[in-house]
């Protein structure tokens, strides 16, 4: 059984919006219109548009900073108004709403431990939800929904009839092999920094791994300045990660490797 | 009579600024060191520089997802240090600080129920503002005016004399006509979509109604996906405003159509 | 005697991130999880990465706009991961942290009330901060240390011993002679205007100054309509600093000035 969620008034918000318009602003408007005494963390609205693998991606590293009873809403949803369903999810005593897109497949293979439910906004009657527009559904389901969540005014099992089967995204994690692991470039930062989706405990099983992308390879090494610059190298960041790096450069750049692109670990 | 702004604590904020430097911040500072409990909201700091039209625009189809008592500070204000005035404008329960530069057009066109008055900081000698800056009223009137307003120790009528006039921005709405109505482009989203200053409502006299713009047509659809990749159209957006897309594509890099291009609807 | 501080709960950021990644998110989720009542601001996250002189002039601009018991957390830290110390920096009846790589510079300058401490997280077992890892500690040291500091639970003298020597940014002012004072560009604003690190105070001793960059001069406005369109001038803005601009133009882009550009100033 699952740790129970009791809402804390935490509410993150991760979307492809970006912040140029006040989508997301508009859904701090709702939210608050809901549940006054929330508070609420933007996770980031600079995801790739359409990209619900680097939103899952980002949310799977980042909710167990979050205090225990806080909602996450993921809104990257290229499905919005057609038949897609919602999740809502209750795992490690929070709760994960988000389109049944696979955006919480690394969430859900985490962990054993979660009650996934599918949102059925007609049993919500109560809560008085508006007409939802065709293409805005951050406004209209998901910022009510989480603000009567993180209000505690609603508890997960009345969103809807829980769910066994869902949405998966087959390159959300790595495929290992004996000897190796097959994975993707998921995202990049700031700084041109490679994210692959293979972590600290794919590589566990390696001898002396080394890794392998774009006809190259790059040792692994344990930060940054563990190389001359320019030299090409590989590392398991603040987030259990492995990345590929350029030493004081930008790998992205130099590299020409996108998101999606193969990335592979061998022992020796 | 409209009805009356009793303060909730909700500040919203709407600047050209950008988020590079702590402009922003340095109003959140201000606001908290006069009323601890305001729950700030940035609707966006990317209105295009100099733009009162696109956060016209924006304020206008935002405010009404904000709780009853929010108090809306918008600062896009070419002309700060000179002579133009500021307007605290109570509407829909609900108060709005901008510029007297044409930003409250569309909002003011919407209702005849607003009272509008015209701030003048020698009536708010107790609330001892500092001496105002030549280039920074966002810091040194907008936000510690809006703190005192959220914090419900000012009233508006406090706030200067009421006024019946005040600049008009006269492309903030479209012009109809028998059969048809004439707009502009006032915003690109992130996705390349452009929106128009036309609504749901100017549409309504007009039958089958093809849009007209940059020498093409454009169909009138539902959502972006009635139309094979690369197709132009238009479409109703989830604000009530008319906006052209490409499908899968940017219109508003493909079309060349930049904010201020003409849009004509006709009816057949 | 400093000021001393005693916390109001209003925790300020200010980082190199950008915010296309949720790093900044999971600080607010730390802080939120050790004081659930903290309110957080982000002066900006857009400072130019590795620019702890970038930081350190926002900040010693933007801080006394907050209230009295505010923690400014200020992570821009090329030396993250060695064994560069952090700083705290008891002034102004505020808090400020910050590695020890000169960012504080203007900000120690500018007082000589100040208590400072070198963070031993070895006194701080009682706050169960997390084993540290080797690339964010805006996350496993700075943010847990803010909370703690914000909700009163730790005070600045449990920190560190107090220190009297720390990394001095030998730019971060700059040099007065009889006659002139000689300093750098330190940053540039969102419409192109330089900001250098020269101030009112520094102008002051000089009879009718005149500004000389980049093989110009230019004369001192009070605002950036003091000249036709295309004109360049200096101005002092609304933070006391002198700063280079073009009306109605993009002096950065046309005058090809970059951060570390030396600006001089004499008088006649």
């Amino acid at each position: 059984m699952p740790t129970a969620f009791t809402a804390c008034g935490v509410v993150t918000l991760m979307t492809d919006f970006g912040l140029s318009d006040p989508f997301v602003g508009v859904m701090k408007g709702v939210i608050f219109g809901r549940h006054p005494g929330a508070r609420i963390v933007d996770l980031t609205h600079g995801i790739q548009p359409y990209s619900p693998r680097e939103a899952g991606f980002w949310l799977n590293r980042s909710f167990k900073y979050f205090p225990a009873g806080t909602v996450h809403v993921c809104v990257v949803d290229p499905g919005v108004g057609t038949a897609r369903g919602i999740l809502a999810v209750e795992a490690y005593a929070q709760l994960f709403l988000a389109p049944d897109n696979g955006l919480l497949t690394a969430l859900l293979n985490g962990t054993a431990d979660a009650r996934v439910y599918r949102l059925d906004t007609g049993r919500l009657e109560r809560l008085h939800l508006p007409v939802a527009s065709a293409t805005f559904h951050g406004r209209d389901i998901f910022a009510p929904v989480a603000a009567e969540l993180a209000g505690g005014s609603c508890r997960p099992e009345e969103l809807g009839p829980p769910v066994t089967a869902w949405q998966v995204d087959t390159l959300a994690a790595p495929e290992q092999s004996a000897g190796a692991v097959a994975g993707v470039i998921v995202t990049v930062d700031r700084f041109g920094n490679l994210l692959s989706n293979i972590e600290t405990r794919h590589l566990a099983p390696l001898r002396e791994p080394v890794v392998y992308a774009a006809g190259r390879s790059f040792p692994v090494r344990r930060t940054y300045g563990d190389g001359a610059p320019g030299d090409y190298l590989a590392l398991v960041n603040a987030f259990g990660v492995l990345e590929l790096a350029q030493a004081q450069g930008n790998a992205h750049a130099t590299l020409g490797l996108e998101r999606g692109a193969a990335v592979v670990v061998r022992g020796q």
